[in-house]
């Protein structure tokens, strides 16, 4: 019995993500808020009827490493590189403002610990700073192409400054680390951190060179290209992880982006959709409100919670939005990429553990720290919605989606595996 | 590290399942048997790179899931009721002569284990003979569809086959069980049997009106149709194993066949083809290929196994052979029949794995069943490659299998939840 259950879990995580979308588009709001939404009523926080387990972390990995992947492959590369300058401003405002306001809420609100050095509470105050630090860009991901604005500048940037983002957070972390744990060389951190961009960069070219010409030579059967465009993002988004200390989605997006200019291009972000939409993407945003499980929280912690998640938001978006304003982004743009910024998802949780197993962060405050990711992954793509809407468009009025055509009838040649 | 290795091992599956692949596809092999190659020699067979985990054995349950669902889907259901008489007498047939092969072979070649009395010798001979019954259509219907022929009268008749073998198996299983253990209960499993019967029927006719008529009404979204469907294919697969104690893709290949008298078949096909060749079959596949291990065998061991699989082989072809002819179809369609039935995949190794629980099976013999399991299922593509092949047919010296024209322009609207 016990061994099928999982088949059960996906049937359930499938339909109820299902329902709850279509509820929310009927409401005009993104289907990925119904989807987080299913997670959190079935998971440990309401009905307690599914929990996260292995297959299930183990798929929604997947899930959002092809999604990246995907996002990269919708990429205009011309466009991303435009927006390198101002991405990189982005990023290190969207670093600098949260990580200022969450030193000091804390600071303010929570007492230091008894038995901590005034070095060691300094420490503790920084790193709820630095966990404020982190950007999940993958809800942004799936609510701008549910409205078809992933290809906008505003989309771009937040794209390229995800991508820093990440790399920064590692950079603070590391610094933060250093203080508490001599292990850690902060040295081999940078050198691992630039030998990633060479790497990619070299294996960019050659794969994007090899790709081209295989594609140009073969045109009958395009499932080859898929599984090996598969493979060549899987093993980035390894290498990434765990050999260049680099989160595993910023190599799936760079993969995306290095086949972006390949003439399959289109075939194959139709074929990962695909893929995406039946079957990882729901278990995905399922088991992100199925990681929500909140202990008992004293008045004290409560009240940072709440002013905590009030704090992240408006902080990523004042700095974010200013470093898009600073770099000659209209009004509204700049507040599409402050809103594009916002989501936590799941990579403030790892960086919170860490700080957890390194004594850096006391236990109480994990909580807290669970409400942001919640509140921030949730309000995002209602911001987003908003932000993105089409006022003096002539579509108003319509749904903001236009439909895809991916599908030519020369994109149809292929054999059964 | 540790919790990144399912992504290589992913990359390392999907790579050398579709290179192996497309080497047996260059010598006019199915490429099916590639990708069981490709997990033989990853696994611990030969290089033992790679090892079942609870990963890799829950997605291949997923896929052979989606296998059998997109089997029934393709089926022409009136094609299918047609060769009904003719399945039940191909699977009659298709029992009883493996189950005499393999108790004959095991009475005349393994000397009694000493203790056991007469009555036990001769359930575990007869055991062995149990587990020759078993069919696995899985390789089959991939072989088959590659080949463009799983929609022949042959095709549909080792599907309707395949269903009653599995039903016939689970009866035999079951009689020689209640001998050996007094808490199995032959009443409760037929009436289990009558009850998914009756359960198919009715949730199949409810969901098949309800379908159509959600299908006929809505015209825009085809995503939720796939999702619907796929939610249906799980929970009948999971239903049919835990609540009925029939196989799980059994189930699957039912709900399959519910839905292919729908609007949207072809639609629906199309995205499980999908799903299937970029992750499930592929992990599928090679996983069979890495549950092989071989123990040092003696020497009557090893003679028996050689035989046991000659035995197996032999047996199916002639007792679901001789059933076709009996039936009035062709000698070369009772050959194809036959060729399809061969295959015992999974399915024996379950009912071995319950015979040792039971005490019905000497451990020695587990590896000859192994040995079986592998030449039946790595034969079983070629042979059918032959018996299929078009020999007075204009298509001769091209590629038997025509490109599926599955995408039509009206196919395309879709969001992309």
């Amino acid at each position: 019995m016990e061994q099928y259950m999982f088949i059960l879990n996906i049937a359930l995580i499938l339909i109820s993500t299902k329902i709850f979308g279509l509820i929310f588009k009927r409401f005009h709001m993104p289907q990925v808020v119904g989807a987080l939404l299913a997670g959190l009523i079935l998971g440990p926080a309401v009905l307690g009827v599914l929990h996260e387990d292995d297959f299930i972390s183990q798929v929604s990995s997947l899930g959002v490493i092809v999604l990246m992947f995907s996002a990269g492959l919708e990429t205009d590369i011309k466009e991303f590189k435009k927006t390198g300058k101002a991405s990189a401003i982005i990023a290190l405002l969207g670093v600098i403002v949260p990580l200022i306001g969450g030193y000091l809420l804390t600071a303010l609100i929570i007492p230091p610990t008894q038995g901590d050095s005034s070095q060691l509470t300094f420490l503790k105050q920084m790193f709820i700073g630095v966990i404020l630090t982190a950007t999940s860009v993958s809800i942004t991901v799936e609510t701008l192409k549910e409205m078809g604005k992933l290809n906008t500048r505003a989309g771009n940037a937040i794209l390229g400054a995800a991508i820093i983002d990440d790399i920064l957070g590692i950079v603070a972390l590391t610094i933060i680390s250093s203080f508490a744990d001599p292990n850690v060389d902060m040295l081999v951190v940078f050198l691992k951190i630039l030998g990633f961009f060479a790497f990619s960069g070299g294996a960019g070219f050659v794969c994007y060179k090899l790709f081209s010409m295989y594609m140009d030579r073969y045109k009958k059967d395009y499932r080859r290209f898929v599984i090996l465009a598969f493979t060549f993002c899987l093993l980035m988004a390894w290498m990434s992880e765990v050999v260049f200390g680099v989160a595993d989605i910023t190599g799936a997006y760079i993969a995306g982006l290095i086949l972006s200019n390949t003439s399959r291009r289109e075939y194959l972000g139709m074929r990962f959709d695909t893929l995406s939409y039946m079957l990882l993407s729901p278990i995905f945003f399922a088991s992100i409100g199925l990681k929500v499980e909140l202990p008992a929280m004293s008045a004290t912690i409560i009240i940072f919670a709440v002013l905590l998640a009030i704090i992240a938001v408006i902080t990523k978006m004042i700095g974010c939005g200013l470093g898009a304003k600073l770099c000659g982004f209209t009004n509204k743009e700049s507040l599409q990429v402050g809103a594009g910024m916002i989501s936590r998802g799941e990579v403030a949780l790892i960086v919170a553990d860490k700080g957890l197993s390194m004594g850096l962060m006391d236990k109480d405050l994990f909580a807290p720290i669970v409400i942001v990711v919640v509140v921030t992954t949730i309000v995002a793509p209602v911001i987003l919605k908003f932000v993105f809407a089409d006022k003096n468009n002539k579509n108003k009025g319509k749904q903001p989606k236009p439909e895809p055509v991916y599908e030519t009838p020369e994109q149809m040649g292929e054999s059964i595996i």
